[in-house]
């Protein structure tokens, strides 16, 4: 197994334009609503802790509206979602949360596991790339720029007879109405990376086709020892969804597919994950909370007052041990985790391997915790 | 990686009560035709020797006419076809094969990667065992006597939520019309054995579920260190289809599910394969062709006849050296192996590591290479 660096990642030019759109808007409202910087943030994960499938646990709306100022509505403590889920736009994932939650939701409130994707947009902006995942993997890619982002459902689809198994398949692909057919020739054109958005809902379908571009030099049937890209949005081994025991999550997807292909090929499998526990995303976290946080200055100032306030705590609030716990620990000092028996952990004491700074029973108790500790309750 | 030995099945009590039944009236028909015994038999693999897809290759319809009498159309020479495939009964499969080939075909002919599992009806004739694969897995183990099979389709149907990606999946399941709905009670019974009878079409779910099967003790969301026996057809990692590139196998399911498995549990996989190139199924296929070998004799001397009339030799062709020639190879004489230029392999000699002892272009010059060597051409 070789993992690739991802300093490459980390050094790249931020693009966060969207994201600074929507964040003088969201302080154009609250600049006279805070009178003091709260020298604290939370990142919530969703899954296990705010949500199950679509349903609100642990007290999750009472705990969240706690966070915005009761006469206003406006954000009174800094906060985001840190979930290696996805599959949608942050924007649609936002407005879903906000209805759900009942509380006002920002999309760059919203940090999914393949919200890291937008930081290679420079690199692959006009190439040939492909994405899969539950939900709309090439409609996300197209929102963040790329402009030759096709689904694999959409790729396998000009070449015939590559899934053997679709005859079996009673499976009708609805096609996202936003994902446009592309306007190029896709069947002698390279893939020059493979993006996995989201969860993989065809596995036998995407790890046949996805060995057929990677062991290709990117064109199924040619032969190239160049392999293209290839992405992973998170590396979650198993998560909490609605079914009493924990569910395969795409870390399990990458292991299918390593472990064939390394089956199949001479050379490892090369690839990139992004996602919880991996310190890039709190790093990434801790901006995005930076740019949140209530200013008593002008839009203008942002610059210099990010970089004089830095935080004195970082709350992570999460469910899962190796992912939530181990991350928060590995980034280390100002991240401070919380780990809430909603989900993945249901232990007595703490947990053995990643033990958290804290262990509450559900997100509410999290936020008292957070609140009494910090003078604000 | 733990495989379990396969010499208990071996030692089972070989229950072939129908292949019996078949051959006496094979044999009915055929003993004023038959002159002399032919003192060979053949063995054909189908797909990449005598089909591709649905399509017959290399004139196999012509060569397989070859092995019947020109006046009666009986069979001359003993021969069958030793396949990893499946998914469907033997039944179904010789009608289908005499429809493409125009030859008739008998199902005593047909041995197919799950052919095997019979010889385990004794422990499980009456145990809950769950199925999967393309095709119709629980009704060709209904088929085979065993009582309490389920499908895997029909088996997660019992059990909400079990797979988190099913809301994705915009699948109807075609139920089998023979595929009886159970008439106990599948989600308080222990599932004794899991069975992969074809390949798998829904890669993330039959992983998810058969996970939650072998962990559990048999039953979802329990607690227990007994793993239920998991049993593949075949173990073939890639095979020739129609698209130009070799596609993913049985072989490349089983490796996804034990590096996922032993990922999440604390013991590895334990579990057996059948399929060629197991030297069990080159055994089987001896003992078949012993049955179908035209005699002289009544049907009552079968017994003393069997033992007396040994072949000289068994040839076993194949597009597959990893498979058919090392399967060949690793059962030793009187096999002799003759590979195909039709489906996996391409070469212009030999295969390197699994050399054959013939090499032709197509099953037509094969047969007729046999037909030569025995004097019979």
């Amino acid at each position: 197994m070789k993992i690739r660096t991802i300093s490459g990642v980390l050094q790249m030019r931020n693009r966060w334009s969207s994201v600074q759109r929507s964040y003088r808007l969201l302080i154009a409202h609250q600049i006279h609503s805070i009178p003091k910087r709260p020298s604290f943030g939370i990142a919530f994960d969703i899954d296990g802790v705010i949500l199950r499938g679509h349903t609100p646990i642990g007290n999750s709306p009472s705990a969240l509206r706690r966070l915005y100022n009761d006469d206003s509505g406006s954000l009174k403590i800094p906060y985001l979602f840190l979930t290696n889920g996805g599959g949608i736009p942050e924007s649609r994932r936002a407005s879903e949360l906000s209805q759900l939650l009942n509380v006002s939701v920002d999309p760059i409130q919203i940090l999914q596991g393949h919200t890291p994707f937008k930081n290679l947009l420079k690199r692959f902006e006009n190439e040939l790339i492909v994405a899969t995942g539950k939900g709309e993997p090439a409609v996300v890619m197209s929102e963040y720029g790329f402009k030759k982002a096709i689904s694999l459902d959409e790729y396998a689809s000009y070449f015939k007879s590559i899934d053997p198994l679709s005859p079996y398949k009673n499976w009708t692909i609805k096609k996202p109405i936003s994902e446009s057919v592309p306007n190029f020739d896709v069947t002698s054109e390279r893939v020059k990376a493979a993006f996995v958005v989201s969860d993989p809902v065809d596995w036998s379908r995407d790890i046949q086709v996805l060995c057929d571009i990677l062991r290709s030099g990117g064109l199924p049937g040619e032969k190239s020892e160049h392999q293209p890209d290839m992405y992973f949005a998170a590396d979650d081994l198993e998560y909490q969804a609605v079914f009493p025991s924990e569910r395969l999550g795409m870390g399990a997807f990458r292991i299918a597919l390593e472990s064939i292909f390394n089956k199949i090929h001479h050379k490892p499998l090369e690839y990139t994950s992004f996602g919880k526990p991996n310190p890039f995303v709190f790093k990434n976290a801790e901006s995005i909370l930076k740019q949140l946080k209530p200013l008593t200055n002008t839009v203008n100032n942002l610059k210099e007052d990010d970089k004089s306030h830095e935080f004195e705590t970082l709350y992570m609030i999460g469910d899962n041990p190796s992912v939530d716990i181990k991350g928060a620990r590995q980034a280390g000092p100002p991240w401070f985790s919380i780990l809430t028996r909603t989900g993945v952990f249901r232990g007595k004491l703490n947990h053995t391997d990643y033990p958290a700074d804290h262990v509450v029973d559900t997100v509410e108790e999290a936020v008292e915790f957070i609140l009494q500790k910090e003078g604000i309750a």
